[in-house]
């Protein structure tokens, strides 16, 4: 396995594997790998004949007062996993070398962006675009990998890379869970062993959720009113929001039918945690 | 010489050239092609293997008002002179096949596309610089050629390709002129005779602030107001600025020093012009 630090290096990696026919797959990471990222590199493994892991813990969409200092970065383990794992090349730039000069050029994906987490991070996804453009730009993958955990995300880069008509592919891989069912994340890393325990509600009041619309019920209404029930179960979680909406659009709906998105973020003691599952009546 | 009208067809035509390890150069122009364009395929055709003129009127760099409906669309002619100089595929699709559903993806350049142009043309530059990411994205060419003329253009796109780190090289060719100095430009056509001889004034004020420059004037102001008088001497012209700015930052400069770009949008008639040159007092 090869580390680039630079962008010509990892350029000069992947045009060689490039020459040799080979298939490009690129799994964008901020570190701190788990087995979520782990589900993601070996999709990629499986379908690419090269694979490329970026660990950059990108300081454009993190907000003020957001966790962008302490954001953990463990790059020997990392480094290590991704060994294991079979990846061909980590691209693990530095700060300055991703943005060398004032940065003036922003991609930003209107309306999707605007629900959910856009309401309470600012300026969160324009910085994930930007640096996913950069990336795609530096990389030239096949294909990127995301997870559905961060199910916006991977809606607003899927419009960006259809809008721009950009060279690739993208790949959502299901949210990997712990045995409590809580989604596996880096920022679980924050939270007591008693914390993670209440955390295991999120993903239980999406289980009723789920339970709710199988039973027939299509009042969005009513099943949010049942999800902050289970929520605030727990005296510690701070509902940021519970959101029942249009799987494509991100819109609120009133009434579920056909492809919804319904999606929780909630703090609990120093950690903001996001879950959601989507759901298709038609099927 | 082929002609493509959709992203698949000149996708596969590129991608057949880049299998023979050809250089590819792209021309992107809204069409109605004149000697200026001339100049920049000829750029491409002495320093590519394999050139592509893309011709698209793009409707989302066009203000409410301006003259989207009436830009020039001569196609069967610019099919001629492409062909004629050497051209290996003209990309010509439709708005449909470009923008096909709601477009919710926007490339944008803070500072830089703010004063000038800007400045009268909202939205006009986040307009061109996402329909260039588009023509990249769907072209993939080593090399991009762009004219002087569209000066400020010219910067907000090597800008961009700067900040996303898009795998190609940005051409800047000088600006055609008439025989009375006028620079070509599709909207020229808008103009009567009388209108046209007027126009050249332009020119003559640009060369005006040379020549005072050369002189040792570094007062901008004082340049400014020389450049004025020059263009009122044409009653029918309505100054829209004349500004003095330097050539990488576009903020306006007080002394002249270093590499600054004189910029000049005038009103004649039915047509908005524009024009500039560049000076660099190092040299």
């Amino acid at each position: 396995m090869e580390v680039a630090t630079t962008i010509e290096s990892v350029r000069s990696l992947v045009r060689a594997a490039r020459k040799r026919d080979q298939r490009i797959g690129l799994v964008p990471t901020m570190g701190a790998l788990h087995v979520g990222h782990v589900s993601l590199i070996e999709a990629a493994v499986k379908n690419d004949d090269f694979v490329v892991v970026s660990i950059f813990v990108n300081p454009t969409q993190f907000g003020p007062g957001e966790d962008f200092e302490k954001y953990p970065r463990p790059l020997e383990a990392d480094l290590e996993l991704c060994k294991k794992a079979g990846v061909d090349v980590v691209f693990a730039p530095t700060p300055e070398r991703m943005y060398p000069s004032e940065h003036l050029t922003w991609v930003n994906v209107e309306k999707l962006t605007e629900p959910l987490c856009g309401r309470n991070r600012p300026g969160h996804f324009c910085g994930v675009t930007t640096v996913c453009a950069k990336l795609f730009n530096i990389v030239a993958p096949d294909v990127a990998y995301f997870g559905q955990k961060d199910g916006q995300q991977a809606i607003v880069i899927q419009r960006m890379v259809t809008d721009l008509n950009m060279p690739l592919e993208i790949v959502v891989c299901p949210t990997v869970r712990e045995p409590s069912g809580l989604a596996v994340s880096s920022r679980n890393q924050y939270l007591s062993e008693q914390q993670k325990t209440e955390a295991a509600n999120i993903y239980a009041s999406l289980q009723e959720c789920r339970r709710m619309i199988d039973a027939g019920v299509t009042d969005a209404r009513q099943i949010i009113t049942r999800m902050q029930e289970i929520l605030q179960q727990v005296s510690s979680t701070e509902i940021e929001y519970i959101s029942v909406v249009d799987a494509e659009t991100l819109e609120g709906i009133e009434t579920i039918t056909g492809k919804v998105l319904v999606a929780v973020a909630v703090k609990i003691g120093p950690a903001r945690l996001i879950d959601n599952i989507l759901v298709d009546t038609d099927k």
